[in-house]
């Protein structure tokens, strides 16, 4: 093995170490549409495919955690339902990152952050892995490792879910020959 | 006729035999999205021409079943629309198809199942048709001898209903020359 | 002009001559999908564009119609909004076509009738000029004189109104010339 | 510098001297569709993307301003959240364009305007820089000087807020040398 190699991780070794993954709510669980009744209340379009992931990343024993400045009761109504812990209405995603890791004593090189928009670029600047959905702002699609093929609420979060179990199955079976 | 085409029914013979058709529901009568409004509460948007689809099935005298493990009331609600027959929450789809096709002593060589996830995939397994949309998961595709060229909640459901009914008109007037 | 000409008029004077439109609602106001709530309620995703053709229809003094076979009031609500006369629930659709044309005294050659699926081929046979949207059903788009370039709930309704002004307006300047 | 260049400014130049932004509401900040609920009530798709671009605008010291004919509330309700104001049911567009302009001091031709139906046509002949979004009706693209990629509710306002501040940015770069 080379040294280049050998310092820099390849993504199926990023992903089969990750140890929590954190994802931003609006654009990535959702086509970042926002359905706006005439009263005001709001809906969102997510995808049902997510949920069979989210449950095997949690069998994996991985954190996991939904970081959304937006402050509707949308984006906790979803998380729920998925089961998922949430910090909404939140303006310092990166602060509140780097607190509930080292919370957690795990270090930020274990964690992804999936996300879609230039407020999520400051998490995808301090974690081991930043992931970004197909349909990305550029600057976010620059500075990430991963894109999904799927677009945000169609299913993205599901395909890095599956990924991420696909990573740790085949490191477990090279380790247990 | 040679031997192989004797023991190996065709599609269209599948299709005509069919005494029971089963569906999932996600992903099949719906894009597989789901509308979160704040309060919690759910909505799917489907398609109206599967209606006229299940009717003609319904008029064939065929055995109709929607099984989802999705505990959300918006499934039954989907389901009393179209007057089908519907097991939600449940956690043991082929169990219950099983159980319901030997109630109405119907062999599961001629029940037609169709799915669009992992969770499909026991049931697709052990139906004589298994179908599944467009844009199922890879995994489904690969288990399934039909695949639709709608994808789940564009008329999916309806494409393989017209297809039911076309094989058995034509078997129909081969047989009444 | 040769003898063909005459006797068969083209699109663009069937569209100046007609006095009467008959629209089918869901997949021609909408994308033929619905809305499903948990509690039962509908609702349908409709194009504010459509607003503005037919309110130039109604000036040039065409008697305009909707036939729905859906009972839901989703219908009525939509075509309350857009000051549209409607006959939802309708299991006979060919029927009050003609009575609500012979009651006008309308003859069918001048009335134009929109679907998209087979209950409406009983109506589009009966018309002097049967249209359907992009995304019909194969059996209705072999049986109308136009398709529309839009698809249903896309401006499907829109387009043809544009086109029957524009007819209309061509027609005038030559006789006025 | 030639002439025609002196007297004609390019579109970056036009975009870094805007003082004031007009919006029309559907079509641009929705996908020109409407959800109908069975009761009448409605609600439209927008683009959680536009918030973050608005915000820029705002801090720019730019004027903004929705201008819209439709009724419903839903329109409003949107505006309310993205704290932008906003004259609805307006049925002299223009003429309010032309009060609020002149009440701010703002020179018509510092003003832009973004629409996507034909009712948007008498602003966008009023205005220094009339824009369009990618999938306005013909006759308003061929009156408007920009047109975005992106269609009306998937990030059209975005798209425009981007470019106002691209334009700013590099102008300010280039006085302060």
């Amino acid at each position: 093995m080379t040294k280049a190699a050998r310092t820099k991780p390849r993504l199926e070794d990023k992903l089969a170490g990750l140890r929590m993954a954190v994802f931003d709510f609006d654009g990535v669980f959702t086509d970042n549409r926002v359905l706006v009744l005439q009263d005001g209340r709001e809906g969102v379009l997510c995808s049902r495919a997510d949920g069979l992931g989210l449950e095997k990343l949690r069998r994996l024993g991985l954190k996991l955690l939904v970081l959304s400045t937006e402050p509707n009761p949308v984006v906790g109504a979803r998380c729920r339902k998925l089961k998922l812990p949430c910090v909404q209405g939140c303006r310092t995603k990166a602060e509140t990152l780097k607190k509930v890791a080292a919370k957690n004593r795990i270090p930020l090189s274990d964690v992804l952050y999936m996300g879609n928009d230039i407020n999520d670029l400051e998490c995808l600047d301090i974690v081991g892995l930043p992931v970004c959905v197909a349909d990305a702002h550029a600057r976010v699609r620059a500075r990430s490792s991963y894109q999904t093929q799927a677009p945000g609420g169609y299913g993205a979060v599901r395909e890095i879910c599956d990924k991420i179990v696909e990573a740790r199955t085949a490191m477990t079976r090279k380790r247990t020959p």
